[in-house]
């Protein structure tokens, strides 16, 4: 039975990482940047994976981990996302429909497999990210569907599939139906290289058809072309109704584009493990605390709790019940 | 390149993880035992993993952990299984491969999936397992490689694939190719209820065709129907040239037909984190050793000091070299 009302929609890559280990060498011997992520192709999807150490394999997507995140939030979610019909789209499938997430796209019919993010973890504990997209690229505008944005509060899409023509033009079409019934749009830019990919691109989007812009700080750099905090918050203001500035351990910066920007402070975790999804989790928090119009301040708050528990174990989806947390924490 | 010579050959269900939580409720929904392991069909795994948690999935299969491990003690493994041509059975081929183990059994095609292992964690740690063997069930004697045979040591075969009707007949085949070649053969009995199922038809295979015989303490006194130590060890001398009882922290017991029988203490290991793949990684040691021509003492102590690292830490493969373990403790 399908939730009346969805907190948030997710429109991104549908993925599944293959953690591995490996050393500097092997990194170089690739070209993959340490820290980093670069999209490759098939052919060298099968060359690195061929020579990669043995794996574990667990669903990922910066989009599908946030979504993940509404539902250990409480909050009712629904993913857009492309995966083939094989074993690995099937686990994809699995383990979002398992949170009780509405997940419906159809799989792609003879078109590239499921893709698949190859994480290679050094021994410092960096993880540096090849992604092959398979069939998450394959996501068009036929894959939205207008009855479900319009039982949606927040329509939020990944920056990094922003960068797939079809995709993009999906996302294009999803913001139109989204204005249409009234409701909000969100982007998360993903990685400063696609800002800079991207350029007037992605500024024009968000102008057009975007309210809610979440960034981190090299990101936001990227978008507004400066260092300065003070710069970045008017030029934010000019473009967008509200953006989110995330800084690690330094909090966020809140700037609506009317009215005070608020600080939010970081939550710190009960360990430092693995700051992937960090970002991901942040977005969860913060969307689902705007759906329910939850004043800034405290959406900033849940944004960071949820982060704080990604950040305090190894792997990008959370480990403990977020809703639980946030009780005890009186967030929600 | 292949390697000339093989120390260890395993022949035995070629098998993907799906390791995820859940509580005691969801056990006892669906009949599974605690602690234990059943086999489902496809129906009922679809209804289980349907109804399971968000999962992460890695390698694993007994035997093919066995093999692991060789490898990852610097021997030369090879293995034989059945996997489909899908992406989990890409994986599972990939993280064998990728440790250096030879391991060329063509894939199923035209019929069930890749086989899996729908593991579920209750909160107290326990694992509880149910397989859906899918494509693993499908090894026949057309897979067994006489030429393979010939450059091997020891064949070593999994009590689990013993109760399919084809993969025994393959047994017996490289059972009696090893033979016709002046190699020898090992069987572990995999868990006591196989043990119990076979009754004298496993019995009379090892009597038939089998040079080294790996036991729990459940399963041996599965097999010799007694709780008596001395009357399993007579029984054991019996009925096989050389038997290992392994029982847990208190050690292990090799019987061979003539001469005394040793005793070989456990190795503590570093933390008790989970036991699952204790007795492959044990086996492993102690076949390498033999294949080596160690001394009894010495191979146990290998195996010993194996398993101590596979218990020390989440997962049934070795996550550290085990040679460099076992050459820092100067038992290689």
């Amino acid at each position: 039975m399908k939730n009346e009302k969805l907190d948030v929609i997710g429109f991104g890559n549908a993925i599944v990482d293959v953690l591995a280990k490996c050393d500097d060498a092997f990194l170089e011997g690739f070209a993959i940047p340490k820290g980093g992520m670069i999209l490759i192709d098939d052919e060298k999807a099968a060359a690195i994976y061929g020579a990669m150490a043995p794996g574990v394999e667990i669903s990922g997507g910066s989009n599908a981990n946030a979504i993940a995140a509404i539902a250990s939030l409480g909050g009712a979610g629904g993913f857009v996302g492309k995966v083939a019909a094989d074993s690995l789209g099937d686990i994809f499938r699995h383990d979002l429909r398992s949170m009780g997430v509405e997940y419906d796209t159809g799989s792609l019919e003879n078109g590239p497999a499921t893709g698949r993010c190859l994480v290679n973890v050094t021994p410092d504990a960096q993880r540096s990210m090849a992604t092959f997209l398979g069939a998450a690229a394959h996501v068009t505008q036929d894959d939205v569907d207008e009855a479900q944005i319009a039982r949606g509060d927040i329509s939020f899409f990944e920056g990094y599939l922003f960068e797939q023509p079809h995709a993009r033009d999906g996302f294009v079409r999803a913001c139109e139906l989204a204005r249409k019934h009234g409701k909000r749009t969100a982007l998360t830019l993903s990685d400063a290289s696609v800002v800079e990919r991207q350029g007037a691109t992605i500024t024009d989007f968000i102008r057009d058809h975007i309210d809610i812009v979440l960034a981190n700080e090299a990101e936001a750099r990227a978008l507004f072309d400066t260092d300065n905090l003070s710069v970045i918050t008017e030029k934010a203001r000019a473009l967008a109704p509200l953006t989110a500035v995330t800084r690690s351990e330094h909090g966020s910066i809140l700037v609506p584009r009317e009215g005070d920007a608020v600080e939010v402070a970081a939550h710190t975790p009960d360990a430092l493990e693995d700051t992937t999804g960090a970002g991901d989790a942040y977005a969860a928090g913060f969307l689902l605390g705007l759906a329910r119009d939850y004043d800034l301040a405290r959406a900033g708050a849940l944004g960071a709790l949820a982060a704080s528990e990604v950040i305090s174990h190894f792997g990008a989806r959370p480990a403990a019940s977020l809703q639980q947390l946030a009780s005890d924490a009186g967030l929600i």
